[in-house]
């Protein structure tokens, strides 16, 4: 079932808001077989608005549209739905209830430029909004459905139950089958020849496979569209299994995994928990290992030690130790690792340290260096030690991806 | 200048990744003058390219497109670029030294695959790759530019220089002038109603008026285009007087501040330390301060305190509170940020303490309640506690703009 996603608002077109909703929107369509085959990203203009649904009517029968729905001057999408629909923007009365029972609720009171959220082309039929106040629309001509939502990400979200509940009602979709897995430790035009042979056997009508390198790890991706689905699950589980021992050294998960999880998945693995000596990644390894739901039961803190008294006065680093070698430095790393299991009693410690730069902190360890350590509560620990010439962000981000994989290092060698 | 941006991959399409390249291009583009009317994704597919190009051609000077360069089957744009422009794959000398350099660098060998990416359009015009092995291409036709990128983000930014260096040569750009003003603590209806009469007097073929919710803030942004340079900028000076006077209560800062940022001002201002003591928001907040290039001057440090044995014996939470009050309690977010303070010898410390969910701790405190405290070296503090029924990542991204916030408020009230 052929599905564009339009995305309206100039915030995104001057790039003052990353595009995080037609990713995830895409992720619930495709994985129940709507398939997403272009996302336009366009002005709060009245001409581009006309032209691109159109445009997107004729070539799909399915139009998600996000944006433009708030209550201010710059948001036309209602008033060029109406044109493309017809009808005319009155209020809807079971909305206007709902949008003023959340206005009083937080004890504010129900103004006129409130309330024009109310007012819906006469041509559609509303969603609610449970969390917000710009409704969802739903229009119908010619037999294709074009849904409009607001562009808040938090609202939007909100509503795709209610859109794919609409979607899988009125349409039949097609069989896809999506399975990934994770690789870490090799390069991808390494991988790519590996697999060479595997890729000349599979059914191009049927399947395909894609690399997506992402967070130092690479995802192969095995998908299957059309077909019946009970044999076609079959097929991909075989092809899957045959893909795996190929490369079955370099497999670090499957589906979604990422780091975070995979370290997460372990540490469950072994009833065991884990505490982290940051200075240099500054909070975000224990941010991404938090976002995941339980971390609790796996994850009993860091110290984010941006600042060598910390080192010293927390984790217990000794001053001779930073004075001798350097707060950027493997002895540095190996004291903060130990610091962190004596401190929080885990049965793993991952540390970070190394200067990120763009300033050099004065000594002669050049910017980029980074240093890491990750121990168990034996002592028995690995180090690892490199330099990034590469913007902060990107420092930051391949330190941690860095000091994870280095953990999934010592499961591996002590699994041995 | 009419530019449009084309992002080639399959994994944009299916939401496996955010698509991070096209506000990054966006942002340079618009702020030089080109500016971008539309962003599409569309897939790995002989097809969609050609089409997508040729469109983007008939209404656009300049299309910049990202993705479908890398060395596996699945990647195809090179052979469209052949179709679209003309010309052969053929090996390009100077680009094939400059890969194969990367790899024995690297001590890898330079394979049949590798070199793969050496063959470029008889066509195009390379751009080198300095951090990667893809090279970028430069096509014209008919008086219009068609540039194509690497997708891996770190790969196509460190050429986006060249990029810009090449199009400011060949166009002259009309003025544009983006002012931004950042405001917090009011809705933006409410303040859409203070800035009806400011909009109603804004002249609508030069001005634009737009209001971006962000991360706990609204930036508005005041857009000029058009005219000429040096009295345009004056005249965006004057209007933005005016538009700040009108909604100086509520005016945090200014162009792309974030709270981060606008706390690290406020800090190097005040000659001052931050530290923290995190809960619930497990290392976000000092993961957003140490993004910041110079954080070392302001940010002390954070203790990610996951676990109440932490907040006892590293932060000194009293058992008695804990027990008492339970971990997420006022009491005991005031009791961290002392133990913060103590514990780094920093001026300012901020605490959170919450329930992020999806599970319930298995006590009577419901799950999406938070505690906040922000606290001075004096001992003076802002406390705050709120219910969220969100998503865990939304729950943590708000808990750490209103932890922010707070400690905004209190810079305030001292500044009284």
């Amino acid at each position: 079932m052929n599905t564009e996603i339009i995305n309206i608002g100039n915030e995104l077109l001057i790039g003052q808001v990353i595009n995080t909703n037609s990713s995830y929107m895409s992720k619930i369509l495709n994985s129940n077989g709507f398939s997403v085959n272009r996302v336009s990203v366009i002005a709060d203009d009245r001409q581009a608005i006309l032209q691109s649904v159109n445009d997107a009517m004729q070539r799909s029968e399915i139009v998600l549209i996000t944006g433009g729905l708030g209550p201010t001057k710059d948001d036309i999408t209602k008033q060029c739905l109406c044109e493309l629909f017809g009808g005319t923007l009155s209020e809807n009365q079971e909305v206007s209830r709902h949008v003023e029972k959340i206005f009083t609720s937080r004890n504010l009171p129900y103004t006129p430029t409130n309330r024009s959220q109310a007012f819906l082309p006469t041509s559609c039929k509303p969603i609610f909004n449970h969390v917000g106040t710009a409704p969802g629309m739903v229009f119908e001509k010619e037999g294709k459905t074009v849904i409009s939502l607001p562009g808040v990400p938090f609202e939007m979200k909100n509503m795709m139950n209610d859109v794919l509940e609409l979607l899988l009602e009125r349409y039949n979709p097609q069989t896809i089958i999506d399975k990934n897995i994770v690789v870490a430790g090799i390069s991808e035009s390494f991988l790519s020849d590996m697999l060479e042979d595997f890729e000349e056997r599979l059914d191009k009508n049927k399947f395909s496979l894609a690399y997506l390198p992402n967070g130092g790890l690479i995802t192969l991706r095995l998908s299957l569209h059309g077909g019946e689905r009970e044999e076609g699950k079959k097929e991909t589980e075989l092809l899957l299994a045959d893909l795996k021992s190929i490369i079955a050294e370099f497999v670090v998960g499957e589906q979604d995994d990422d780091l975070p999880k995979i370290v997460s998945k372990e540490l469950k693995k072994r009833n065991a928990t884990l505490s982290l000596a940051e200075s240099c990644t500054g909070g975000n390894i224990a941010h991404r290992i938090t976002l995941l739901s339980g971390a609790s039961e796996v994850f009993k803190g860091s110290v984010v030690a941006y600042n060598n008294r910390i080192k010293n006065s927390v984790l217990g680093v000794e001053k001779d130790i930073l004075e001798k070698h350097h707060a950027v430095s493997l002895p540095t790393v190996i004291a903060m690792a130990k610091g962190s299991l004596r401190l929080t009693e885990s049965d793993y410690a991952v540390s970070t340290s190394g200067l990120a730069g763009p300033n050099s902190d004065g000594t002669d360890v050049p910017v980029g260096t980074v240093c890491i350590c990750a121990m168990n509560k034996e002592g028995k620990h690995l180090t690892f030690t490199t330099r990034y010439n590469t913007t902060r962000e990107n420092f930051i981000d391949r330190v941690s991806n860095d000091a994870l994989m280095l953990l999934i290092k010592l499961f591996r060698e002590e699994d041995k």
